[in-house]
């Protein structure tokens, strides 16, 4: 369905040497150097001067239009009340968004990223001029009981991620950032991590937004008993993508997988945020595993499993805030140090320039 | 010299009520929680509302002008050769700030800040319509064999520092940031360090900007013999602020701990960057530990003793992205963070007026 090409290496000396070569000891600017070292890699792959075979370090790392694309989509998990809010607050929040009130608005306006608001499969839909309408249904199957949803209704939320990648990349955007709204969605987030990573639940879920012990306990026992019933049901189910996600995923969830995929196919950043974002990741890489290479890890959630994932996938994320809000607030708390990383890459002086007795 | 009133906390437990209040679950938003009632404590001090004795929680927290003022000086020691570069590349970085090819000139553009420039002591001046001249002279003498500096000097340092500060002040900043410059000044911040934790070189010595085991050794060695020296001529040293100055620290080091001292006192931000920021921040705490209570720590540095001085302090940083460059990088990465520390706090909606079910 989607083919992301594997990024070319063959410049990564020449713009390592640039790097090294600004007016700072080797290494001086820490994690900074390494994703200015992506940014170049992967923004080069698509440049003009790439294609007509005359690629040269002199060009600028461009950020255009960085985006926010926020999926909302309803669980049938969350019947079963092991969420600290209802389901409608899935709706409200979105209401929320689309008023520019919530934590994503702020750090989007703060940090001049372009946020759309995309409902991938809520209960409730909205009426508003700025939502885009995507969605998938009105909210998931219970994992416990049944599918999530068939295999086809995944294929078609993939297409779905894309068209929403796509619209973005086709208005310039060549940094994405990807966020989530639905309740229930980290008991969805945890039973794939669980499938992906052959864990029992007590090792990698938590408590979400905060339920108390009684809730936690239920979530464990049926997140477990839901990771049963699907491995009973589809055999080697941890080595099938497309079975997870019909197993497990939220329509949230299947649409985030679709759109990195894209971005990575367009050979653009990806922007990955906490939890659920980071278990959207997981089922990307497993499509294609090229996909990872086009991903700034942005931030390390307070979310239990998060870290886990982390280190399965042997990233450091840029930040660590003890933040666990999902939205795409922590991606689009590091897109100051994508611009940061940009910017020195692009107008730092070289010793040579400056003038200035290298070191 | 400096009077810094303590915080008044008399409306914390309002201000944390808003925080509490806005559409997220409780603490959701990590230490920008915790950053948002620093800011809204501190620039509460002096709204109008406070003085006529009527502070709203409804007063929005304005960032106003964040300003960058990197100090620069040369140290004695640097003769020693324990740098790996020599005393004339403080001047040739002066001369590239002043160009705006420098790391710190990239952070600043992309995130919005004033940046300043200040001759605190450079051995080699230089003539630049945008440098501030405020120099205490041509580098400090060699604290291996005498005192950096005499005790009137630093107090002289000490009031050149509030000129800076309260400069930007009157500009309109209510967030100052502080960076430096000055080849050698990693050992005058270790032998700083030392003295006041009681340390052995050998404890908390780093490699600067990235000295080989011959140079490191040396400079061991060094700050020991410098740490007996001073200890021998002035008996309880680590109680005694401005001789520990007198005897180790750096003009641009002095300037520092000035320039905090002054914001904290005029009850505005102070952004304390990495290694040699937070030597100047632990001294101004020393000389009046009100202080405190006005910094950001912004990043842990990559340089071997900062995490020592930021677990004595009992703070954690904002960032940890393997930094050691100084210059203020660190803490002008931290700018978008209180940005989107104060947009949250002023402009995210309450559960009552997005009408959404409370969690």
């Amino acid at each position: 369905m989607f083919e992301v090409k594997p990024l070319d290496l063959k410049n990564c000396q020449k713009l390592q040497a640039k790097i090294d070569n600004k007016t700072k000891p080797a290494g001086a600017l820490g994690r900074l150097e390494a994703l200015a070292l992506q940014l170049a890699l992967v923004l080069d792959q698509t440049s003009r001067e790439k294609q007509q075979g005359k690629l040269s370090v002199q060009d600028p790392v461009q950020i255009n239009r960085p985006a926010m694309l926020v999926f909302a989509g309803d669980h049938g998990i969350a019947r079963e009340g092991i969420s600290i809010a209802p389901p409608e607050v899935t709706q409200q929040m979105v209401v929320n968004f689309l008023q520019g009130g919530a934590a994503i608005n702020c750090f989007c306006r703060t940090n001049d990223i372009h946020l759309e608001v995309i409902d991938a499969g809520m209960l409730c839909p909205v009426e508003h001029d700025n939502i885009k309408h995507q969605s998938l249904g009105q909210g998931t199957n219970n994992m416990v009981e049944d599918c999530c949803m068939p295999v086809e209704q995944v294929e078609r939320g993939l297409l779905l991620g894309r068209v929403a990648a796509e619209r973005n990349i086709k208005l310039g955007s060549n940094v994405l950032g990807f966020g989530e709204m639905g309740i229930g969605n980290t008991s969805s987030a945890g039973a794939i991590q669980c499938c992906l990573m052959s864990l029992l639940a007590e090792a990698c879920v938590g408590r979400g937004t905060g339920i108390d012990d009684k809730q936690y306990q239920k979530k464990v026992y049926l997140i477990n008993k839901a990771l049963a019933f699907h491995n009973a049901r589809v055999k080697h189910l941890e080595t099938m993508p497309l079975e997870i996600m019909a197993s497990f995923a939220g329509f949230e969830i299947v649409q985030m997988v679709g759109a990195m995929l894209s971005t990575a196919e367009h050979q653009k950043i990806i922007l990955v945020d906490g939890y659920i974002a980071t278990a959207a990741a997981m089922l990307a890489i497993k499509m294609n595993e090229n996909c990872k290479d086009y991903m700034v890890f942005c931030h390390e959630s307070g979310e239990r499993g998060h870290q886990l994932m982390l280190r399965e996938l042997d990233v450091e994320p840029l930040l660590n805030l003890g933040m666990r809000l999902g939205e795409g607030t922590g991606a689009a708390l590091a897109v100051p140090l994508v611009r940061a990383a940009a910017s020195f890459y692009n107008d730092m002086a070289s010793f040579e320039t400056a003038g200035i007795t290298a070191v």
